[in-house]
């Protein structure tokens, strides 16, 4: 998307490839909304690096990274021999594929460069063919974010409030995003309307990328605290909610998403509010058969008991200020612990739709349609 | 309660009064849980103003405070002329009603301190008889948080993982609280539980108070991100709810408390989890029709846009750094606003029972046990 940084306006996506280099360029994201950088990862180690310390984040974006990291291990191998290439680029599968091991999303795409690629007569077009392969897998990763924006923005009236939860934005994506490409969408065709960004405590990635990536696009939101969502909805003053996910099980309609997400459409429901999930096709899960089954990430009970930020007086207008030094503040009772579950499960019965590139589906339409949706099995 | 504090265990009050320096002796609560302190209001100006600044908070808190304030007051006064006495007596009571304008307690308690001071023949008889009236409101405050516990602690099975929200706890009245005071009573009883404090965006009192309370009487407890509450009660994590009140609607059974306490009731209800709230009487308004009537405070935005809190590495174990220095971070993108409504409403529907000091009822029994409630309408 478009960022506008000191009157300078440039189009970015989160991940691209630098051929010369033969470095991926990424936004450095754990700096934003404080400061906004691009920073390159020199060799495939650096980019296993940056996917490990969250530099880049968001299911689409790793995996977009992922398949441009194969291709960079594979261009940086000299010589010409097939078999030693060949050992070369599985160490680097295995490099990358660790940096998060509980993504499938990586794995994927890099399954994706893999498969072309090997049709390659000798080392010299393999490695042509991965980058192919890797520059394919992002603009059809984008391609998709916009098909979604284009089945979402249906959902979308003029004079709409609309709550998001976390960051399934452009951010989170190649470009465009998947909760936000229905906004998109919608403001490209003039329509107004109105965004609550949810906090999401406690890594906050509604208050700071969400909120970041609406004001660059100038769209109207107003950050709430999670706390402040049902109210909202029991005043009336919320139409629609749009989340992401991190998978959603195929076969049942389940939908795993940052933790909060249930808790939301709990109380969508209980007001009749439609609560719709957007995602591309690689998030849904075609293998496991209950909701019970997905891994819920237990993290790292730091982010709950503190939260970092950029100091500063809580009245200054100052808006980013040069010193702007970024701290972790401890809010919590310094004896006490806390407990972190990342993820929480939402089922079916509680949503509306899932708006994919393919279409709006019930949630338990998605087996059913399952040939149209990319089930491979 | 019983403080310890480098290994010496001391029993607070939120708020007492020094007789001989006649002064009001306040928790500076600001500071909690990073630093414990306690300071002395010298006159009733000094009174009004801990209660604006929020040096002491909770509605049963600022109650005893504003009592105690008016006797100060009073007890300042030299000379022997009931008239000027009385005159000197109502600036003392429109100066401290002006610390916290919407809230009613204050009020209601220096109202209980003035009738029985009348009585007084003389301006030294009167003077004595404020002081007494103040300790006597303070004492039966007390009180009703011990009969909260007596009922509550029914409800506390052996075993159990209790919710609650926001500080109901003492800190929040003269000793003792509301929700938090069936957990004192079970742990007296030795029951064993588990209490998982949910955070409270944007002002985290559960983080910060309600945590620190529960590690200083050794309660097994837990914080949460607002957000886990729903995940938690989905998986079966969670027993019972109590909560606190600001404003418990007597004709309706409408429960007015912090921002947060409406979706967890919803929930809870989702998953047939009892949902109490525990309150003293002073907390039932018997005049409003609707909740739809009660004011929701609108609070500022840098709450939610922020978060302060005490600047140190996220790792470390250290507990209470000397040179813990608090400060304000700011999370949210810096060209981004917040909409911060302070409190909700839960609807009588959604509340399995009201714990007061006379027993637990329906909160639609209210209204008919209105007499026995304390109802002088």
């Amino acid at each position: 998307m478009n960022v506008t940084i000191r009157g300078r306006t440039r189009h970015y996506r989160t991940v691209t490839f630098d051929v010369g280099k033969n470095s991926v360029l990424l936004l450095e994201q754990r700096l934003l909304p404080h400061e906004f950088k691009t920073v390159a990862a020199r060799d495939h180690r650096e980019t296993a690096q940056a996917i490990h310390d969250m530099v880049v984040r968001g299911a689409p974006a790793i995996a977009a990274t992922a398949a441009y990291g194969l291709a960079q291990g594979a261009r940086a191998f000299r010589g010409n021999a097939l078999r030693q290439f060949a050992r070369h680029v599985r160490r680097v599968y295995e490099t990358i594929k660790a940096a998060r091991p509980t993504a499938v999303d990586p794995v994927n795409a890099m399954d994706q460069v893999l498969a072309p690629m090997s049709a390659g007569a000798n080392v010299q077009e393999q490695r042509a063919l991965a980058l192919a392969a890797a520059e394919e897998f992002a603009n059809r990763s984008v391609e998709e974010c916009r098909a979604i924006g284009q089945h979402g923005v249906k959902l979308l009236k003029n004079g709409m409030r609309v709550l998001t939860h976390c960051n399934a934005g452009w951010l989170a994506c190649v470009d465009v995003g998947t909760a936000t490409a229905p906004l998109y969408a919608a403001q490209a065709l003039g329509r107004r309307f109105h965004v609550f960004c949810s906090e999401t405590r406690p890594r906050c990635q509604g208050a700071s990328l969400t909120a970041w990536e609406l004001a660059q696009q100038g769209i109207s939101h107003q950050v709430i605290a999670d706390n402040a969502a049902g109210h909202l909805m029991q005043r009336g003053e919320i139409d629609l909610v749009i989340v992401g996910s991190d998978r959603v099980l195929g076969r049942t309609g389940e939908v795993a998403n940052k933790i909060g997400t249930y808790t939301k459409a709990v109380v969508a429901r209980r007001h009749g509010i439609p609560f719709y999930v957007a995602i591309p096709l690689s998030t849904i899960d075609w293998t496991l058969k209950a909701g019970l089954d997905i891994p819920i990430e237990e993290r790292d009970e730091s982010e709950v008991l503190g939260v970092w930020g950029v100091v500063r007086s809580p009245k200054s207008k100052v808006q980013s200020p040069k010193s702007a030094r970024r701290a972790y503040v401890r809010v919590a009772n310094p004896t006490s612990h806390a407990c972190n579950p990342g993820f929480d499960v939402t089922p079916p019965e509680l949503i509306t739709g899932i708006i994919t590139p393919m279409g709006i589906f019930k949630p338990t339409q998605l087996w059913r349609r399952r040939n149209d949706l990319g089930f491979a099995g």
